[in-house]
């Protein structure tokens, strides 16, 4: 877990001002690296972070994978310590550079079961997309996901709409396209996500980005949902309801496969 | 500033998963300390974290403030080190606390000037009145009050309302009531409203809690933002309109005032 200290005046502790992202490792290689960094870029233009250099992130990474067969590497960037008290940045902060090795998870036995959770996602086109560590609406609905004993709890818009999971993103898979819920408005935009998009292109299966609602998604024959540790993970079964196994998945599953170094 | 270190292991930085309070002390005492620990303890129980000691806290609390004239001593309470990976809570997070000691700000000169923000507040009622660590929307508006020069910077929810200001609650002076906003999809519940809504009822000032819109507020003749460190702070200049101050803000003081020991 390779903990190591920082600052009690560091401003990610005081705001959860800053960024994160969990990088896979596969026989010590970073997969899908440029996609995180990029959505990292695109996190710290919006909150008016310096983005780490991009050779030492890469340096600290392989550092961290090198000799494991499977392995995640979590990347923390926040402004860093706070030079003024107060929620205004100085613009004098420098950035705190925290990188972490944890073991891959043991996936878990049994069908992969789905509810609704009662926790609704806060609307902010400002925050949307982004993976910054903001994440208390996430604890929450993880908590009562643990309560409820399923693998993933799905997350509703305060507005209404069903937007993604706790720690993943949805894909229902209704007769005529693939749909995917925006995240414009509440929501990270996932890096398995952007994949199964650019699959979904390149193999000519149809793929919409639409609104989502409950009744949308309890009408749909399948769903998945991703990350990039799940990859493209099938519901099993949706608030008891059995969902199928849609065949297009393994379609997408084969070509993010045959094009992942 | 009393700088320690903390764990980056920490689920208050991973997460923003857990609470603050910044109490005001004057004399090495601290001010409305049962109001913090009340809201601190809603929060606690709301996120599921252990309550810490109250004779601990404020034992910390007067090392800190002791021969100070004027301080601020701000208390994180956060789940603790993560015992695991992800946003589930094992449930044995012991929590971490870090209480810290800042000097009183100087008051700014001049008017004191505000606007409303373009950056809005998501909704979510688990999370509004409490003061948790998830503070991206506040750094966020004061980035942007910095930008505009001003004193402070009103928030509206995303559904539209005016709720408060970026560290401040809010309350117009309409002629027949003092009116403030309902927290209870978003904002902080601070210490200072409940202080100015128990003045009012002592002094038969008539004051209610409703929604206001963008409308309502231009259109009040005059207003005052609230937190523990400004007091009553009447606004003298909203988005470039000139305000009166009200006489209900003397009296409201008065009575604040004579009863804070």
């Amino acid at each position: 877990m390779s903990p190591r200290m920082i600052s009690s005046d560091d401003r990610g502790l005081h705001y959860g001002d800053g960024l994160f992202e969990t990088v896979t490792c596969v026989h010590g290689q970073p997969r899908w690296l440029a996609r995180h960094l990029a959505r990292l870029r695109l996190g710290c233009e919006r909150l008016g972070i310096a983005m780490p250099d991009q050779a030492l992130l890469q340096a600290k990474i392989a550092a961290l994978a090198d000799g494991q067969a499977r392995c995640l590497v979590k990347l923390i960037v926040t402004r860093g310590v706070a030079t003024a008290r107060g929620y205004r940045p100085s613009g004098a902060e420098v950035p705190t550079l925290v990188v972490q090795l944890y073991p891959w998870p043991a996936p878990a036995a049994g069908r992969f079961t789905v509810d609704v959770s009662p926790v609704r996602l806060g609307e902010n086109p400002l925050l949307a997309g982004l993976k910054h560590l903001n994440r208390l609406e996430q604890v929450l609905a993880q908590q009562q996901a643990g309560i409820a004993g399923v693998s993933e709890t799905l997350m509703r818009a305060s507005s209404g709409g069903v937007i993604c999971g706790s720690m993943s993103n949805l894909f229902l898979c209704e007769a005529t396209a693939l749909i995917t819920p925006g995240v414009e408005q509440c929501g990270v935009a996932g890096v398995m996500r952007s994949l199964v998009m650019d699959a979904a292109r390149a193999v000519a299966l149809p793929l919409h980005v639409a609104a989502v609602s409950p009744e949308r998604l309890h009408a749909a024959p399948a769903a998945f949902v991703t990350n990039v540790r799940l990859g493209l993970q099938s519901v099993g079964t949706l608030e008891r309801r059995e969902l199928a196994v849609d065949p297009r998945v393994l379609k997408l599953q084969d070509w993010i496969h045959a094009h992942t170094a």
